[in-house]
């Protein structure tokens, strides 16, 4: 099987266009919503939380994960991998994150060599795409800004109303100046609300569809890993899970991205 | 000692009158900072949550609780005393709500009978308050609003910004057209609200000082039940314990509530 996981209902965003992209295969989808936003956390408890999460994504039989959470890709990837991945001479399981390929897309993609990126206080204090960005090419200008809020603000479904979207335009202001021609929506969260993001940035700025661009990452990675591609299994099934309730997850998922969610299971994870 | 448990900062609300009116006790102050907000999680997940909590305390040598959160005290009160104080002939500890003090101090007060309740989703979602007041005067009415999102804007220190304020209004509005004369801040962390409140409210609408009432109904408490204050021990001092970043509990109980907090400490509660 292939495992999502996100500390909430954001990763759903990367779920939706992985399923359009490459529906044959086994998925299952883990959101710890019983102790969602990770945004505002420590290191050290995400790296906790999300150890438990991928510890009960390969005990149900998962091979390939994908961290579909930005604050958990930039604060406990590298820590998981190592973890779990260490020592290891057969490449029998992988963990991917969701920076790596969007932080390509973006300077392949960039004229300008001016990347703004928004995200959650974890994920823009880790300055994790500054790194990626600046790795790929050091000549990238990045301007960062957290936007705490937007996550609370989306899973309340609060997102459509002018009082979120004036929230978002405060968050946007100090970006606006600064010239960049892309802009790096750094939380799975973020895509739903894409056309307010796209208004208040204006049209010279490429708001990347990440959802799309991991989707394709992944389908290309699977290519490049036959390896890693064989040991998935291909039913096309999908399980979602949650660590809350069963009942709020599914309407999300239904209402929101409209994915045809018929049954959740309420799991705890620890 | 005595322990005040709350999911994050809200609490802090409760802690400051009651050091100000018993300042002689020894004191131990937790947060889930963790994994707060409470309020939009199932009953299932805020017993498991609140358990670890009181086993916490307990194990650090408290005999009195305070559940200084009113999610917890609505959908996990009678829980967490049926399972730790049950079956116990002498009374050696106790666990006491904000719920119970905030309702008889409201029935006593109000000339209309008519009463407003502000709370999470879950504790409105409960109707712990209404159950509470109908039962100190079956005449009461009762008109409830849960404000989901204003724990993130306090937890954020975006409480004092034009957007919280728009928020809180939005809010509410449906309670404005009720008459009421008593507005009950059915969570902790409002009272850091309480300016804004009042003036939507309007000047016919008593908005409770919730910590404070509190604060003397535990004094009262006390008072008539010395076999309980004779266990708690007098050399006041204040610990304050955290589950995520001591840094920003410190400096949230400092700007926020001047509670000269001089050490945090981190601990996993679970």
């Amino acid at each position: 099987m292939i495992g999502l996981f996100d500390s909430g209902y954001g990763g759903l965003t990367v779920l939706k266009p992985v399923l359009e992209k490459l529906p044959q295969y086994d998925y299952i989808y883990l959101g710890d919503n019983a102790r969602t936003p990770y945004g505002t956390r420590t290191p050290e408890t995400i790296k906790r939380y999300s150890e438990q999460a991928v510890e009960y994504l390969f005990d149900r039989g998962c091979r390939l994960i994908i961290i579909a959470c930005n604050t958990v890709s930039a604060l406990a990837l590298r820590h998981l991998q190592q973890k779990y991945l260490r020592d290891k001479n057969i490449a029998d399981k992988k963990i991917l994150g969701v920076i790596r390929p969007l932080a390509e897309y973006a300077t392949t993609n960039t004229n300008t060599k001016r990347i703004s990126v928004v995200g959650t206080r974890g994920t823009i204090a880790s300055n994790a795409y500054e790194i990626e960005l600046k790795k790929l090419d050091p000549d990238i200008n990045v301007f960062s800004k957290a936007c705490p809020l937007l996550v609370s603000l989306i899973e309340e479904h609060w997102h459509h109303k002018p009082e979120a979207k004036k929230i978002l335009k405060k968050y946007l202001l100090p970006l606006k100046s600064k010239n960049s021609d892309t802009l790096i929506l750094g939380c799975t969260h973020y895509p739903l609300m894409y056309k307010d993001f796209k208004r208040y940035m204006g049209k010279n700025v490429n708001v990347l569809k990440s959802g799309e661009i991991i989707a394709e990452s992944l389908k290309d990675y699977l290519n490049r890993h036959p390896e890693i591609e064989k040991l998935i299994t291909q039913g096309g099934t999908r399980e979602y899970v949650t660590t809350d309730s069963a009942d709020s997850f599914k309407k999300f998922g239904n209402e929101e991205l409209s994915l045809s969610i018929d049954t959740v299971k309420t799991d705890v994870i620890w």
